[in-house]
């Protein structure tokens, strides 16, 4: 994994991609699959996430205010689905559907090996989270994996449809 | 436009396409692009989105709590730049860039008739508006345009790229 810069982390999520969820408590990792995200600041980079409190992942959130959010590509989606169909309270899904580890710089929860990226995150911000399920986050440390070339993200459109990443087109815009 | 049920809102949203929000005050529509939204309920349709306060559209849509959210195709790409890349400060919009109106049932906001997909919103928590520009949006009513067959929607990866949706993948969720 290269580092990328943290001024080019909300290109990763501002298209919406699939992503998945990783935290770690009491020394024990899980990831979940997440669709409901957003960026809402470029630098540093802050986003917002919905995780419902029906998760497994929730409690481990809220306890920690640590996550990796990793983006996988189109080759992993069955995986990923996996990943949202199960729950780490009735198994270890790392070990379950074979998903690599890496340790990460400044937060406990591993870095997904299979992913082309992750960002290393922590909850800055917990005054939605009773009504919404709404974490803040600031991302401290991203990185890309170099290997992947061009990946394809896949997005969610409910039930298990998801459309993949198409051509990219270019047009003169302003807008970062 | 067809009516669409407020349940499948979601399908259209979560994806991550660039959508175009316009408001509505002292009887002047305006128009802006945005990325940064995200759905945070199912039923009814909740949804949070920043909207930057330097945008003309800021004052607008926390003065007046109303927007419509509409989601444009393919076509419409080269419009929703240029939406972007100007400003309801100096001009009118949708008379400069040849954008339809087509009147809302239950918001001042115009809904976008170009758009395959329209949604009229209200502000129902300002809460984070200060700190982030973060609105939280309750959708009340729902649009889709029938004679649009499987719109390809954009995605924004910044400075002008856009990735067009690609292939569409169905694969064994139990993930709603």
């Amino acid at each position: 994994m290269r580092e990328l810069p943290l001024s080019k982390v909300y290109q990763l999520l501002e298209p919406g991609p699939v992503v998945l969820l990783a935290t770690a408590r009491n020394g024990r990792p899980n990831v979940m699959t997440m669709s409901w995200h957003m960026m809402i600041e470029f630098e540093p980079p802050q986003l917002a996430c919905v995780v419902s409190n029906a998760n497994y992942s929730f409690a481990a959130l809220r306890a920690t205010g640590e996550c990796v959010i990793a983006v996988p590509a189109r080759k992993l989606a069955a995986k990923v689905v996996k990943v949202g169909n199960s729950s780490g309270r009735d198994l270890d899904k790392f070990a379950t559907f074979g998903l690599g580890q890496l340790p990460a710089a400044r937060v406990k929860p591993p870095l997904i090996a299979d992913c082309f990226a992750n960002l290393e995150c922590k909850v800055t911000d917990r005054r939605f989270v009773n009504k919404y399920n709404l974490f803040i986050l600031e991302v401290l440390k991203a990185w890309i994996d170099p290997a992947q070339k061009n990946p394809k993200t896949i997005h969610h459109r409910g039930y298990g449809t998801f459309v993949v990443d198409g051509p990219t087109i270019k047009l003169k815009s302003r807008m970062r």
